[in-house]
């Protein structure tokens, strides 16, 4: 019987429209991991009743409850209170936490304000988890029922550490444990992918199956049930099904990421690439610099939003875009070379169109955009009409430029 | 007294590691416009049992629930079984319903799936509310005990169009609605801000008041109870205050962005401004550029990455960089001036550093910075060192050198 747990997450703020709650995405990973169906997530304000009744609908419902937040020293932070009155468990002041706060404190060279000593009081028979990050310290009670409560502080880092170092080991090992695999496909839609998928879905037996898209990027995730340890055999048997049907489609798998592809294949062969942009905006630049050490094999790039600037940065010729217009394939592929050639890069990509919500006329509406990639023997192209917001556009080209660059570099591999 | 709500959203892909919720926040916003405290959020998988047991308990502890999600065609779409079951009200086939599916697909030019016909099941005594953009109806539900149910789908286009025609008519008028406003901080950190509007905060009386911060931007959102359509007299007499006490920190208000304040500043001005990137590697072009019609003001960038690039893209000298190095103020403003000559630009911004995990040597750690503005009377510098991770250095790095701007702007208006 797989064990059941529910995440509360606990603040007023995260009911309001601004914030999201961060946490839950990691203790779906890490408890799912360990054997443990994440059932149900409530977010819960800073009211006493509502957090004493958000506890006890979950401990009638759920083997394992972890509450994130609400225990630290103000007067907002209820956590510790609302439980104790929920399972009827006084609180009691830890002399142990009170000297740690005390020290903590002096460590700094200052006194404890006396609002801190609140963050000492634990429910009877509550075993503390110390927190090495911060002055909250999570407390973990077991039930008469025999179910587990788990109260970690809301700060990302100081719950993932208590979660890794103590609650994992407080649920025990499980018979079974769920084994994922997500497989990363670009250049495809949701429905082609799906389309394409068909067959290897039909086989999927008892491997569960969920398909997610976002901009220029489609996802599909598998989850097992298997014994710890065991090889995920239904996974396996899945996974060179999918790799044929997707083809050069298929860019990673789990944590690699199209622009960490690109990186390693162009670090592993001493290459290097330049960016000339314009319809994206700087975007492809932004993504291929996200990863660390960039420098290496990323030299630069230019946002040449008009043909001024085209021309000036990157030598476009005024007669080839007063012909075809900025928004062409041979703009694109006259940046792409233009910046390869200024730079001195292996291989130069280029986007040009238009993001919206204006176009350039009837017959290149919001939408239309062109990339190009210039390499040593190699010159490629691919363009394209999607309407959609702005912002989407613009996510979209930039994955498209850096795919074009990857299948670049694995033909000049091949 | 307030009426609460309770939002659930369905579907187990949302308990899982990768997907959040998005259609929340929305709701929380539109709530609170209507006088209705969102108090519990919850999120529940494709399972009956669960989902009867997140209905029950919502219409046990809130007046109005709005379930999002679960209404589509397949056997993972249970809401109406749920919500049948969990009330006790038959599911009745609504033979409007059926036609007008049968219609829709007909104007496709296609028979509807059989398996559509669920779609017009109606638990006993419900109301239709009919979706205009896909084929779940949603469904409007009071109970014997008075509180609103309303089953809406979980595609945010659908679920928001019948709150705005529907629900919230069904809802109904409230004694006091939420009045909020949004303050916009560039420039302080959390506990500076917190520091700075402390004399404000003890006269907040009954506004309620959280303060949230993302890299290189804190906000303050207020909220006040009033009548519908009163003046929220309490936030009226706290804007003066908070905004003399952040002077030029404070750059918008509620939907204002960064971004937005400089280039309607540019485009009211007629003037335009370039961008010379380092450590920000694009970031700055690609904010800019998310703004509709950033073509008219700005006129493009460059990304220069290596000493190469920055002699080659933007004429810094090379003795310079020999020098003083890459991550130094006077590389800075000579890049921000290089960009402004070479695109003809009223402004030119630059940024430089180490993003990290690398830096440059002892005195250089990850997270030394230097922005600079170059303008027709003016030129601005700005430096820090804030280490933190790679992509958080990158982001408060956008932010400041795009702020850098906007204060130079108010400069040389003045």
């Amino acid at each position: 019987m797989t064990r059941r747990a529910e995440v509360i997450a606990i603040g007023s703020e995260l009911l309001g429209p601004s914030r999201v709650d961060s946490n839950g995405s990691f203790l779906a990973r890490r408890l799912g991991a360990q054997g443990i169906a994440l059932a149900f997530r409530t977010i819960v304000g800073d009211d006493p009743a509502d957090l004493r009744a958000a506890v006890s609908t979950a401990l009638g419902r759920a083997d394992v409850v972890i509450a994130t937040g609400g225990l630290g020293p103000t007067v907002d932070d209820l956590t510790r209170e609302a439980v104790s009155e929920a399972l009827g468990l006084p609180l009691i002041e830890d002399a142990a936490l009170v000297r740690g706060l005390e020290e903590r404190f002096a460590r700094h060279g200052l006194s404890m304000p006396p609002a801190n000593r609140r963050q000492a009081m634990v429910p009877a028979g509550a075993s503390v988890i110390p927190n090495r990050h911060g002055t909250a310290p999570g407390l973990l009670i077991r039930t008469d029922a025999g179910r587990l409560l788990a109260l970690l502080p809301g700060v990302p880092v100081e719950m993932e550490r208590m979660v890794e170092e103590t609650l994992l080991g407080a649920i025990g090992a499980s018979e079974e444990v769920f084994a994922t695999r997500v497989f990363k496909v670009s250049g495809l839609t949701e429905s082609e992918t799906d389309r394409r998928l068909q067959p290897a879905h039909a086989a999927a037996g008892g491997v569960e199956w969920t398909i997610l898209a976002a901009p220029g990027q489609v996802e599909i995730h598998l989850r097992e049930r298997v014994p710890p340890g065991a090889r995920a055999a239904g996974i396996e048997r899945l996974d060179a099904a999918i790799a044929a049907a997707l083809g050069d489609h298929l860019f990673g798998r789990d944590d690699q990421t199209l622009e960490g592809v690109v990186a390693a294949a162009l670090a592993g062969r001493g290459e290097s690439v330049a960016a000339a942009e314009s319809v994206t905006g700087g975007g492809v630049a932004r993504l291929l610099t996200s990863i660390p050490g960039a420098s290496r094999w990323f030299l630069g790039g230019v946002v040449a939003y008009t043909d001024a600037a085209k021309r000036a940065l990157l030598g476009v010729d005024a007669a080839m875009l007063a012909t075809h217009g900025a928004v062409s394939e041979p703009v694109a592929r006259a940046m792409a070379e233009g910046i390869r050639t200024r730079l001195g890069a292996t291989w130069g990509v280029a986007t040009t169109g238009y993001a919206g919500p204006e176009g350039g006329g009837p017959d290149l509406p919001p939408g239309t955009v062109h990339v190009a990639v210039a390499g040593p023997h190699l010159a490629e192209h691919r363009t394209w009409r999607v309407p959609g917001p702005r912002g989407v556009v613009q996510e979209r080209s930039v994955r498209s430029a850096i795919d074009l660059l990857r299948r670049s570099l694995m033909r000049a591999a091949a």
